[in-house]
């Protein structure tokens, strides 16, 4: 047995205990005739003493031979510190050590092993079981584990079902690119990972699994924007006989439980918003209203007065910023800079002040009387010492630009705290959405969502009008689920693909088996999937889901650890019946 | 809201409640001026009445619309029945409807939805989702639901953390062939799917997580064996600081606690054998223990007497056969057929009867004493009224020989109860097997086990003769999981590897990041994996793991359902850089 106790279940009370313990050298402070260790295992630290009243002379010696890292099990007594350390939980105490084994050594880690590291991100990656080893970074893979033990007793104790469906099924087109893999016994074909579960729980629901629920891996191969990756988790879930508020209802209380549970913060429900509202008061769809800032339309009041650029544009919207009439002319100039980078790409920022003495001031009040900028003040509900920042142009741009100036306002005045959570229901998306590039149709959430059945008749003549009963989960400017519910009619389907421009032969190969299944029975159902990592990270305060992870890809889809993907012998390949294609350039 | 009520919770006390249902229709019987349906949902079945005193006409009309399997919405009273019917849970009542809407129609089903249906294998994997409505598919998908949660919740109270690791990772050559997945973002290289999380579950262990677990997909691209599927699932398990009888005691109490929690029965201590000796006992590394028929060893009782079969053989072993006396000439003859198929491949069987008189009578009584006849029934312990079956051969042929007739014996005898338990420990594991084909050595369990410490030094000259630390736990005759103490010193892993014939490059490029860790303070650990399915299949007393999954492949690694896999468009592969080879037959 390589240890009684861990390092961090010791306490005052096991003074004089004889005990053994194992892990890592965290750190080593020599004296020459006093030395100190601090232990780390999973647990914590414990400092151990080694000195010439209780340590005998040889196994002192024997500490010369140490490193940080070096993997010990030591046996010693617990004894009382005569400086106790309150920062940490065995402060009051210290082991005085008898004997000691090492059980492994360790080269010097490449960076060091605390809570602030030395490393940078790239080796960090790199050794990223060394990574591990740090308290916050070990602490989120704990806080992970608890939440997904939350959801899925949540999910259990109300009747839902876990059903592990196939990772290695048929390639789809719709949504992102697939990974494929190819067969061997079955030669020339293929299978693809899935980007979700979405027609085998549509299909456990036909078999008559009343609630299912999934965590699961899916997979996408997509060109990796930030914090994506290749494979992530999927709180999967599925349920018959509901319709959309029964989803919203199930899922807004586990999203209580899980806030309760894993955060201590008791939420009551959640604030709804179509949108339509979503977009023309927050210029997003995944608004974050943890703070308020709505968008102020004011075509009605700044157009028509004889200002040629408000004039000439078909949007004026601004917001206003609490306490922004003490910006300098310096802070408004950087804001103006903000709002001209590429990735935001507004032209610019007319801004007006609400002065302290009741007067307006304006980059604009060459154009407009006091009186009108009061009326505009008036309509944002700015208080005096505020400022309003208006944009003006396109309107699905502007809303855009405006919507990303409103998260850097509020990052600037510190209203994001990490602690707070707001979430927010989204309902009534649109079923469809213009392509430009492909010159068709996709579907806003994905094939399968049912139109809202008011809308039905409008599929023919205006899809784009169709509103589909789909619903999103937001938290604090995040999608954190989405859902809807799903047609569960042959023809409704096959009318669906057909907009979304399949070609009969298309729908027949790739998603036959769900229309064939759905000949048989089809009970009306709905469901919803929440980003597994997405909602750890959110719940732990994390600014990326890699930190959430425990070995995550790089942006360019490599495990960099391990050095993954790697190239594969052309007789391996011969066997799965394919070959690389090697271009030249020339 | 489409029901107040599922079907099954229904009872005697609600009669005259107002409630509105929804299922399928399961069955209708038509008397005219009578109408009952079944009414199935997940939670079981419920009759419907519809009768001219308390129906309207136009319902009663409507449902001569109806067949099985539509989809239908009930609005209805609770009333008595006036025959009860004891055999389902709603037998006291039924519901008389007032009224109901079609919410699906459906086709007439393939097969029935009865506990013992009219179809064959091939229309229920066609058909998963209708087989899945049948009550006992149901039931087996929510058996394993509760076998996974209770695993979750031992482990996770027990201090393990659920870990998700990676999907898409390397390529190792070691055990059965990868599925392998083409890279789009790194041209001309690809990911493996795992075969298992070993490396990962090491890492972690690197990392400082004292106790991982994850119950976790696994992918083998093998040629398929009967019962076997190219993705499976494995809860996988990994601990720092233990030797193997920790490893040993922590999960014999999770399957203790498994075997209490779903299936109710209590067993203590699971009895422990070495490789060795079950090999000698029983033929087989995972002996079924529920019977005894151990393996009675005849050689030196039966050699050397003349009979030149026997003399000429290496090995001469029996099992007796309990009231095996009072088989006919005939049945035995069967019995010699049955290890005369290729499967089995025995010359034939020498049988002793041990007769109601206390005389011996065989097939070989020219050639023996019935004295010595006598002296073998002895050695086996036989009873008047048994027979000894013997087989003869090369030693490692005829034990399994012995051991496949031993459970065939035991099938015939009714021995093999699924309902009873006898969970085994088997130890001491060979570390190396001799593969004749490759002309090398291959790892028993894999490259990562530890040898036991005292055989360390017979790895060079012996490397046959090495024991791993390794155990496997055995239930019934099958393997449910296998685990070793894993190797932690770094040249000790290089050696392994030298022994199994990777060249230093193979190594360094297949293995370098474990090799690499290895230099950091490895703690010395262990762990086991056990095949989920197996261990739910065995649980639930289903022949085979194809029951306990939802959408099982067939055994050409087929989804019949959804016709997977598939040929994939030639553009589609080129951007993922491959091309599919195709071999003509001139």
């Amino acid at each position: 047995m390589y240890r009684t106790h861990h390092c961090n279940t010791l306490g005052i009370s096991d003074v004089g205990k004889k005990v053994t313990l194992s892990g890592w050298v965290h750190k080593i402070r020599d004296k020459g005739f006093l030395i100190w260790i601090d232990l780390r295992d999973h647990s914590g630290v414990i400092q151990l003493v080694f000195d010439e009243n209780r340590t005998p002379k040889s196994v002192i010696e024997d500490t010369k031979n140490l490193g940080r890292e070096f993997v010990l099990q030591i046996k010693g007594i617990v004894v009382e510190r005569e400086s106790k350390n309150p920062k940490i939980a065995t402060g009051e105490i210290e082991v005085a050590v008898l004997d000691f084994k090492i059980l492994n050594q360790s080269k010097t880690p490449p960076f060091t092993i605390e809570n602030e590291t030395d490393g940078g991100e790239k080796l960090l990656m790199k050794y990223r079981y060394l990574d591990i080893r740090r308290t916050p970074v070990k602490e989120r893979l704990q806080f992970r584990h608890k939440v997904a033990m939350a959801v899925r007793n949540y999910l259990s104790d109300k009747g839902f079902l876990e059903v592990e469906t196939p990772l290695l099924i048929k390639s789809t087109p719709e949504g992102a690119r697939d990974f494929l893999v190819p067969s061997r016994t079955n030669k020339g074909q293929f299978y693809a990972l899935p980007q979700s579960p979405q027609t085998f729980k549509q299909l456990l629901v036909v078999g008559g699994v009343d609630q299912y629920f999934q965590i699961t891996k899916c997979f996408r191969d997509e060109d990796l924007r930030a914090d994506r990756q290749p494979e992530f988790t999927q709180i999967d879930c599925e349920m018959a006989f509901v319709e959309q508020e029964d989803v919203m209802q199930i899922f807004e209380k586990m999203t209580v439980y899980l806030l309760k549970t894993v955060k201590g913060i008791a939420l009551k429900s959640f604030p709804r918003m179509t949108y339509k509202e979503a977009i023309e008061t927050y210029g997003t769809d995944k608004p974050d209203i943890r703070f308020d800032m709505k968008f102020v339309e004011l075509n009605n009041l700044a157009k028509g007065r004889g200002f040629k650029v408000f004039d000439s544009q078909e949007f004026i919207v601004g917001i206003n910023v609490e306490g922004g009439a003490s910006y300098s002319r310096k802070q408004i100039d950087e804001l103006i800079d903000w709002v001209k980078q590429p990735q935001v790409n507004a032209n610019g920022i007319v801004w007006v002040k609400y002065e302290e003495d009741g007067g307006a001031k304006s980059s604009v009040d060459k154009f407009f009387t006091n009186e009108t900028l009061l009326e505009w003040l008036e309509k944002a509900r700015s208080k005096r010492g505020d400022m309003l920042l208006i944009l003006a142009g396109e309107t699905k741009k502007t809303r855009t630009q405006l919507s990303a100036l409103r998260m850097e306002m509020a990052e600037r005045l510190g209203f994001r705290n990490p602690e707070v959570f707001a979430p927010l229901w989204v309902t009534d998306f649109p079923l469809l959405e213009w392509n430009e590039e492909d010159g068709r149709f996709h579907a806003v959430h994905h094939p399968f969502t049912s139109p809202k059945p008011e809308d039905i008749n409008l599929l023919d003549a205006q899809p784009e009008k169709v509103r589909a009963n789909a619903y999103d989960l937001v938290i604090n400017g995040n999608e954190i689920g989405g859902g809807s519910i799903r047609i569960n009619q042959n023809n409704l389907q096959k009318k669906m693909f057909s907009l979304l421009g399949f070609t009969e032969k298309e729908v027949q190969s790739q998603f036959g088996f769900l229309l064939e299944a759905f000949q048989y029975g089809v009970p009306p159902h709905g469901g919803i999937a929440f980003g597994f990592d997405r909602l750890v990270a959110i719940l732990s305060g994390s600014e990326s889901i890699r930190d959430v992870i425990a070995f995550p890809k790089n942006n360019a889809g490599r495990d960099v650890m391990i050095d993954s993907p790697s190239f594969i012998d052309a007789q391996k390949l011969k066997e799965l019946h394919i070959s690389k294609i090697y271009e030249t350039n020339g």
